[in-house]
C-alpha cells in the first residue's frame, strides 16, 4: 500500500448525494488506498462496485474512523454535527455537506472555484448548500469585474434535492394521478406533482425559510461581503433533478452583457449561453459538471443591472462534485 | 325579449379562455337576452350548454357580429386584429383578451379592480396579459399605501397558459415517460414535463421575451406610471393550472408586513395569507376567482422593500373572470 495515498470514507454513502458522492470520486483523478463507505445499519453489507472493486457499506459507529484520512460527509445536520468531531478527532479532514458547520466561525465554507485556498485553514470544511453554490460561483466572478450592489434570487429547485423519498414522491405522486389511485404528501408538506411548493425547509420567525436564510447568510460569507444586500424566494417545482434561478444583479459600476459574457466564459466551470435563444433548462444540464448560465441581459430599471438565468446538477456541483473538489484541493 | 338585456358574444368559445368566458358568464348576475358562441369552422355546430339553454357554435365570419351588444374575444392576436374592428362596426363593444390592442394609445387596459373607470372610453377594451393582471392588482393597491419605486418579478406560470394543446402536451408527455414512449414536443419547443423553460413568447432583439416585455410595459400602462421602474424574468412550469409569481418590491417609503396585510386585506378581489407558515399553491388556487398574496416579508436588502408570492387561476382572474368583469362594468 503506498503511504502517500489517502483512505477516503464516505459518510451516508448510499443517499444521493452519497451516490453521486461515489461516482464524483470514481471519475475524478483522486489517487486513493480505500475507499469506505458508512451508512445506517439499515444499509450495512450493500456491495458498491468503485474503479473495478467490491466495497461493502459498513454501519456509521464512533469508531468507524479509524484511519481515515478524510471523510466526506452526505448526512444531515444532526448526523454531522456528532460525527464529523469523531472523525476529526481519528485524525480525519471532515468535508461536511450538512449545513450544520457552515456558518461557523474558523469553518471554511468552500466553492471549489471561489475559495479553495481556504482548505487547511481548519480540520472541518462545509460544503455550501446547493443553491447558493451554482449562485455564489456566478456572482463571485462577476464582482470582481464590477462590484455587486444587491441581489435578488428567485429559486426553482428540483425534488432531488430533498433526498431520496422526495425524487420517488414526485415519481409516485405523479404516476398516482394518472392512475386515479389516492396519496398523501409525505416528503413535501403538500402535493408536488403539477404545483409549485414556495417553501424549502422551515419558515423562520420573519417569515423566510432556511434554505432563504442559507442563500443569503452563505452567499455573504463565501464572498467575504458581509454586508452584501442579497434577498432570496426559494421554491421547490415538480422538476426531478437541477436547480434553476432567476437572479437580478444591481453592481456598483458598468457591466455590459458582453463584458458579463466574456467574463464568465473565462471563468472555470461556468458553461456560458451568450445567444439568447439558447438558454440551459434543469432537464439539459442533469448530469453536467458545469453551472449553466443563460439569459444574461441588461436590467434597464437600475443603472447598472443584469438578469441572468442559472442552472446546474444539484446533486454534482451543488453538492457531490463540489466535495470531491474540496478533497482535490486538500490532496494537493 | 326585454331590450335592456344584452347581446354577448363570446369569440374562440371553444378554447380554454372561451370555455371559461362563458363559465364565468353563466355564474355571474350578468341578464342577457342571447349569447352567441363563435370559433372555427372545425368547431361550427358544436352544442354548449348555458344557464340551461344549448347555443350552437357559429362559424366566425366577417358577418356574425350583425346585432350583437358585446364580443368577447378569446382569439389570438390575428383573429383580433381582423374581427374586433368588424365588430365594433357592427355596433358591438369588444374585450379583447389578446395583446394586439393592448398598448395602443386610447384603448383601456384594465383590471377590474384597478382601473374599471376607464370602460366607456373606446369601443375596444383590452384585457390585460394572464401574468400583469394579478400582479398589477397587488402593485396598485401598494402604491397607494407607499409609491413603488422598483418591481423585480420572476414567474412560475404554468401550461394553461399556452392554450389547450399546450395543457394536452403536459399530460400527455408526463405519461409517454411513464410508458417510456418517445415523444417530440410541438406546443412547446422543449419538454416541459419535469422542466423548467425559461421562455414564454417569442425573445426579442434585447434577449426579453414578449411575455416579459407584456409584464413590464402593460403594469406601466394599467398603473399610469410610465416611469415604472420594473423587471421580469417569466418561466414555464410543469404545472397545469394557475400562475405563480415571485415578487420583490422596493417603495420609496415605509411600508411594513403589516401595513402590507391589511391594505391587501381591505383590497377587493384579494385574498391574503398573513401566517407565513400558510400560503398560496397553485393546485390549491385554481378554480377561484381571487387573487392570493402569500410569504409577505421584509426584505432588509434595501430601506423599504418587501417579497411576496402571488398566485391566481390564471384562465379566471388572469383572463375570463377578468374580461367578464369588465362587461360588468360597462353594462353598469
Amino acid at each position: 500500500m503506498n503511504q502517500k495515498k489517502p483512505v477516503i470514507t464516505i459518510v451516508g454513502a448510499t443517499g444521493l448525494v452519497g451516490q453521486e458522492m461515489m461516482a464524483c470520486l470514481e471519475s475524478s483523478t483522486i489517487q486513493l488506498s480505500e475507499l469506505r463507505l458508512l451508512a445506517s445499519s439499515d444499509s450495512a453489507g450493500e456491495l458498491y462496485k468503485f474503479r473495478g472493486d467490491e466495497v461493502q457499506v459498513r454501519e456509521l459507529t464512533e469508531q468507524a474512523f479509524a484511519g481515515c484520512d478524510y471523510a466526506l460527509f452526505a448526512t444531515s445536520a444532526e448526523l454531522s454535527a456528532k460525527f464529523a468531531p469523531l472523525a476529526v478527532a481519528a485524525g480525519a479532514i471532515v468535508i461536511d455537506n450538512s449545513s450544520h458547520f457552515r456558518m461557523q466561525e474558523g469553518v471554511p465554507l468552500i466553492v471549489a472555484e471561489v475559495n479553495s485556498e481556504a482548505v487547511g485553514k481548519n480540520k472541518i470544511i462545509a460544503n455550501p448548500n446547493c443553491s447558493t453554490i451554482q449562485l455564489v460561483a456566478v456572482l463571485s466572478a462577476l464582482h470582481k469585474k464590477a462590484a455587486l450592489k444587491r441581489v435578488v434570487v428567485s429559486t426553482y429547485q428540483s425534488v432531488s434535492g430533498a433526498g431520496k423519498e422526495a425524487l420517488d414522491e414526485l415519481w409516485s405522486q405523479t404516476l398516482s394521478i394518472f392512475n386515479q389511485r389516492d396519496f398523501t404528501p409525505e416528503a413535501f408538506a403538500h402535493q408536488i406533482a403539477f404545483n409549485c411548493i414556495p417553501q424549502i425547509d422551515l419558515i423562520c420567525d420573519d417569515g423566510y425559510t432556511k434554505e432563504e436564510f442559507k442563500i443569503i447568510n452563505e452567499s455573504r460569507k463565501i464572498l467575504q461581503l458581509p454586508n452584501l444586500r442579497i434577498t432570496a424566494t426559494a421554491v421547490r417545482v415538480p422538476v426531478l433533478h437541477s436547480h434553476a434561478e432567476s437572479v437580478n444583479i444591481e453592481f456598483e459600476s458598468a457591466l455590459s452583457v458582453n463584458d458579463a459574457v466574456a467574463t464568465l466564459t473565462a471563468s472555470p466551470g461556468i458553461s456560458v449561453y451568450p445567444d439568447w435563444t439558447d438558454y440551459p433548462m434543469q432537464l439539459a444540464v442533469t448530469g453536467t459538471d458545469e453551472i449553466h448560465v443563460g439569459r444574461i441581459r441588461r436590467d434597464d430599471s437600475v443603472e447598472f443591472g443584469l438578469n441572468l438565468w442559472i442552472v446546474a446538477d444539484n446533486l454534482r456541483k451543488g453538492a457531490a462534485l463540489n466535495a470531491v473538489q474540496i478533497l482535490a484541493a486538500c490532496i494537493g
